[in-house]
């Protein structure tokens, strides 16, 4: 039996081999996707993302009891960007979700997808719809808020919790409109420590400088303490109203097909890549290439136009 | 006269404007870039990455001092990632360059090209082609080293330095094999702070532990304090001692080559992705397909199949 199947009738196990193939990259795992596709759709996606150190495997750690205490079904995707520099971090993190280990309503997958460019959202995007055709209600995507490919990865998310906390010092003063436009949520954790009220602050003072429109939503900053479970609630509560909100206003039609956009052209983009280099392999193509670029008697601009040409033809 | 021209006759404006042009992606520069190209070759790259908060900036505000000194031209290529999150703190460090700013020996321009993926890599090969072009014989490409995106952007350098300072507390237990892979030297700065030692000997232990086979270059690990200038001579020597290694070796040639497949490739993936939206762009294919995915009965994956198809025929 494919995976497919095995996975729709809620097999933990061939999910978490499917989600294996994913991030390894093989091609057979895109059969096993054309079959779940159809019965996709259902699950509420929340991005949860910030600079190391912000508490954020704590918080969702808090979050998935919580929709856990509600009925729900929770999948975490745990994204490590194999920075060299907090590589490790993010795994010893994982361990602290042990006490949902024993729990078949939680699904928790760590994603270390390394090399392939713009390959991580795109694997994402995938294993988040293993967990929905998997039956999860809630899938949480936690990602290091620290480049654009993981901005690019909580767009995925029909909720964005941009977690941050007190103390970053300069850090926090050079936050640009970036960290804004992502967040639909914000949230100051570890607020027992001191400035934790100045970072609110800070964060709502800029936010009113972009006062969203009569009827759009409008972000708020909540305080926690994830690691006491201190403002969680409050929290949920509040991803719950901006739900709601999408539905109602209907911007949900558009942030849909927006995400289904940027989700086809990862998938395009990576097999168009994959159909060029084994273009290239079938004579020495590649080969002549470099050594022309080597004794400077190719540039590498007028090569891809060639070698583009001579895949599309005078089209 | 194209900017191309007048780079090569050395003139710094025309090739700050082919630069944006560059960072802004218009068509118009790769013009300028394929007339560049026979002419460049000469200038040696050196990378510095690592943390935030490492001083990064401070300690290529030396090296290029340095170099200076020994009067050679200078490049710095700055890569601001847009970070949400850090993002503004680079354009500031930035400023404290200005003591170079009335040397035309020395031109330094910061880029932060957004969105594309993998762009960032192509553009910072693409910058220090222009750099070259202009008679820099010095090189510097300094970025945040956090991702994936990062760690590519430094193989485009000869040389890489891979900066850490004392007192990163766990994170510096958190080094994965990663970060021994793309250090050439290793520099831990901010020496005179507390940890300086114990950071420098648990750096030693890991190189120890993949000693390089005889005859390759095996990382060292230098202190430096870049506020202060200390270090930076020991610095400079170690990085002129691995271009001879690099040279003598004859590694250089496998290196050079390796590098003018990724910028090759990077090339490469651009030009075909635009192809691919103007294909889509000529009918409603690309509307049709979100439509079907909306109501699930077009899935992603089947669909790019079906355009790859439509673009390249039944090859």
């Amino acid at each position: 039996m494919p995976f497919a199947e095995q996975v729709l009738n809620g097999d933990i196990r061939a999910a978490a081999r499917l989600m294996r193939d994913i991030d390894d990259n093989r091609p057979q795992a895109v059969d096993d996707l054309k079959q779940l596709y159809p019965r996709t759709g259902q699950a509420y996606i929340i991005g949860i993302t910030g600079p190391p150190g912000a508490g954020k495997s704590t918080l969702v750690d808090q979050l998935t009891a919580s929709f856990r205490a509600k009925g729900k079904k929770v999948g975490v995707v745990a994204i490590d960007p194999t920075s060299p520099f907090t590589g490790g971090a993010i795994l010893g993190d994982r361990i602290r979700m042990n006490r949902h280990a024993t729990d078949e309503g939680v699904f928790i997958r760590s994603l270390a997808t390394r090399g392939a460019m713009g390959g991580l959202s795109r694997s994402t995007s995938d294993v988040a719809l293993v967990m929905d055709a998997l039956g999860m209600d809630i899938v949480i995507i936690e990602t290091v808020g620290v480049g654009q490919d993981e901005v690019d990865i909580v767009k995925a998310a029909h909720t964005t919790c941009v977690v941050m906390v007190p103390g970053l010092g300069d850090d926090i003063q050079a936050i640009k409109a970036g960290i804004l436009e992502i967040g639909d949520i914000f949230v100051v954790n570890k607020a027992d420590r001191d400035g934790a009220d100045r970072t609110a602050r800070e964060l709502n003072t800029m936010l009113e400088y972009r006062m969203a429109p009569e009827g759009c939503w409008n972000p708020q900053v909540f305080k926690t303490e994830a690691q006491r479970g201190t403002g969680i609630e409050e929290l949920v509560s509040e991803i719950l109203l901006h739900r709601d909100h999408l539905i109602s206003s209907g911007t949900i039609d558009t942030f849909l097909r927006e995400r289904d956009e940027r989700h086809f052209v990862d998938i395009l983009r990576d097999s168009l890549y994959k159909k060029v280099l084994d273009y290239m392999a079938t004579d020495a193509t590649l080969d002549r290439i470099l050594t022309g670029m080597g004794n400077r008697t190719i540039d590498p601009y007028s090569a891809a136009e060639q070698v583009l040409e001579g895949m599309l033809g005078e089209r």
